[in-house]
């Protein structure tokens, strides 16, 4: 309740205990029958054994919805299993549950969060997620969060008793503010209802899946978290194949693809360019776009010729990836490069790696005056290109100085990376998980355009 | 030479240049010649058609040892390449030369650093590290650096013209301060030689090889980078599978993987137990350890009835991962899983994950009075057990609070960080990462103890 006040709900907040006359300066009422005006939503977190009768009080409220944040369910025993379906009953008889043994629904637009998210963002965008872990939910919507991602809905289902992830998603599909599904799913309740959904879903809305549990061990994990069945690899590897559902295997990776789909562009091919400085860089670069099935194609002779006229002769390459020299390569330099290469280089994205990239950089190489007279910053040049060329450009930050005292550079490059996310250049720690998550989001529309076009 | 000043060099520098009198408040010699004392030796940073002239002059001064830092040699034209061969033609007859096209060599014991790194650790361990990209030589010297990791001697060799990688290997084998070896390298000068030194080498020290180029594209960019071959993977597999050498990635592996050799004993078995708040991250944990091919056994029944005694009963698993119900665990509920998971949990290793960790945490539950009065801080818990069981404990702490202004919070964590460093508890960024590095560690001792036992 402390939570859904200061995100600053602002419907009608009815707490219920018998024991208090005031919660937090709010009246409290001794049970839900006494609440004197209609109820929307009710939020249960009673013990397990004193929830079936609250589930009955709100159906004789009128209660539509409810969610219900207690443990203790068909995940822990026999005994929990039939407490559970107790309350499922109950709801058949005309109102929805979400839980229990979840955190709930997090919704800017409603003002609503249930999740321990009083920081979560007040704005909505673009993104849904739905987690059977409430742990999850609330990692994957700070992380993201804190990367710029805005969401539509959130929702922390947990043993899904009645509203279950397929609900949910068909309720994603046909929501206008959701345009990327991503979900945290232990088990599903109807695999073939599951299956034909997704195939139907990522027609037009691409679902990002984080399968927990296609481990033996992960398997009985799941079991004793939410009581699923883990499900074995080899079938959800073909869940995947052929639903054109987007996988992804572990948190930082579900938040990269989230991010990617949030910025790029529908369609793009795999040709990539890395411009970074630093001889191993490149090397390195190449492997991992590579090993993520994107192509570096070399350059043109014409082309290689003219970005060797702009950069040191020696310690670099001009043959993609494009080695600059050093990370504080000249904002008059970069900016040449990236033009000549946006222009000529007959790729599709444009990856910046492994460049000293913070705003208001004290260094003299950090800004260079143009020949208008403005001063224009080494970290302005992407946004600059980006925006002149209209071709998806990303960005690799990774996190460089490490030492405990070292929080100072840590903040710079942090409101570097903030500037970039406002202006729609995805950013990543490493060139490895930005290969793969424009991977991710390529293989996404490739397989859905080569469907669409049978 | 500002760089190896400020690091404090202890020895006599004389600064060579023609054009100046005075460099840095030293005398300078117009040539090698002119230097009055006996010179052990020589950085050379001239343009690279000066160099051939200067190691000549070198030579017949007497000085034994050079790096040329210098570019534009065999790496970018053949014309570079005769350069190349002229200086190594000059080297046979009496000196031997690091380069050129490198940084060249750090070792705190000598005082000595001619990477860019005037803040390397002066203090000396255990790790050699050799990089055929100085870019890469020097990161991962500051980030391994960073993380508590002390170096017997760090190489960039560049074009290895005439100390090559086997013979660095061969030094760095014998030398008695170096128990671990790592190294970048994007190509090979004798293939066979190269091959049987890693099995000779791997029988008594952990040689860890991150090799770049692996893929098309990578080699490439290897051509460019240092005129080396870039070689097949499928070879490459064949390399590390029958010399017993530890195969790493990309930058993240490699530093993770060192870390990991220089903190946990020689043999561990693959039994895991995770330690972590949140029930997500047990399965997440599962999944990660068995991907990793560590196993995550289920504990006894008798186990699992004590932990339940220690944990809530729901949002909690005593199976292993254990799920102590969240990330701010009290340190005397902490205590007690970890001495119960190490006495009976019929683990190698545990590895506590996803717990609040930061010192002088000001929040209630993050310290306990214990029953001697003295109050310790949840922080403490996992050094404590290591210290009384001997067993090995790592430690993952994220990087979670991820907005601009976060700094704060992210300082006390990397002050927990360099606690358990100092201690002796490698830590790592996710569980990925951690289980990766220890699944690394062990192969290694695994397959070294398989073949000594022929």
């Amino acid at each position: 309740m402390k939570v859904l006040l200061s995100f600053g709900y602002a419907g009608k907040v009815y707490p219920v205990n018998p024991r208090e006359s005031q919660i937090l300066g709010f009246k409290t009422y001794s049970s839900v029958g006494d609440i004197p005006g209609p109820v929307d939503f009710a939020t249960i977190t009673v013990p397990a054994e004193g929830v079936p009768e609250i589930v009955e009080q709100c159906l004789a409220k009128g209660i539509k919805a409810l969610q219900i944040l207690t443990s203790g369910f068909s995940e822990i025993s026999e005994a929990g299993r039939k407490l559970e379906e107790r309350i499922v009953n109950t709801a058949a008889r005309g109102m929805r549950i979400i839980g229990p043994n979840c955190f709930g629904v997090y919704s800017p637009a409603g003002g609503l969060t249930i999740l321990p998210g009083e920081n979560f963002p007040r704005e909505s965008g673009p993104v849904a997620f739905i987690g059977q872990s409430g742990g999850y939910t609330n990692r994957v919507t700070q992380r993201a969060g804190a990367w710029g991602v805005r969401f539509s809905k959130v929702v922390s289902y947990g043993n899904a008793s009645d509203v279950n992830e397929c609900d949910l998603i068909e309720y994603m599909h046909q929501d206008p503010e959701t345009r990327v599904i991503a979900a945290y799913l232990e088990g599903v309740k109807d695999g073939p209802r599951f299956f034909k959904l997704l195939q139907e879903v990522s027609k037009t809305k691409p679902v990002i899946l984080w399968k927990g549990g296609l481990t033996p061990g992960g398997a009985r994990a799941v079991h004793s978290h939410t009581g699923s069945l883990g499900g074995e690899e080899v079938i959800w590897d073909a869940v995947y194949r052929q639903s054109g559902t987007v996988r992804v295997n572990n948190l930082d990776e579900l938040v990269d693809t989230i991010l990617a789909f949030q910025h790029l562009p529908p369609y793009q091919g795999r040709r990539v360019s890395v411009v970074g400085g630093g001889g191993g860089v490149g090397v390195a670069a190449a492997d991992a776009c590579e090993r993520a099935r994107l192509s570096v194609p070399t350059f043109s002779s014409e082309l290689q010729k003219k970005l060797l006229a702009m950069i040191p002769p020696v310690g670099s390459s001009a043959r993609n990836p494009v080695d600059v020299g050093g990370p504080s390569v000249t904002p008059v330099i970069l900016r040449a490069v990236l033009e000549a290469v946006l222009t000529e280089g007959d790729v599709d994205t444009v990856i910046v790696d492994n460049l000293q990239m913070s705003l208001a950089d004290p260094s003299a190489s950090a800004r260079d005056e143009q020949s208008d007279g403005i001063v224009i910053e080494r970290a302005e040049i992407p946004v600059d290109v980006k925006k002149k060329f209209g071709k998806p450009v990303m960005v690799v930050l990774p996190v460089e100085a490490m030492d405990a005292d070292a929080v100072e550079a840590e903040g710079a490059r942090r409101r570097a990376r903030n500037y970039y996310l406002g202006e729609g250049i995805p950013v990543f720690l490493t060139l490895e998980r930005a290969a793969r998550a424009l991977a991710n989001v390529i293989g996404y529309y490739e397989r859905r355009d080569a469907v669409s076009s049978f």
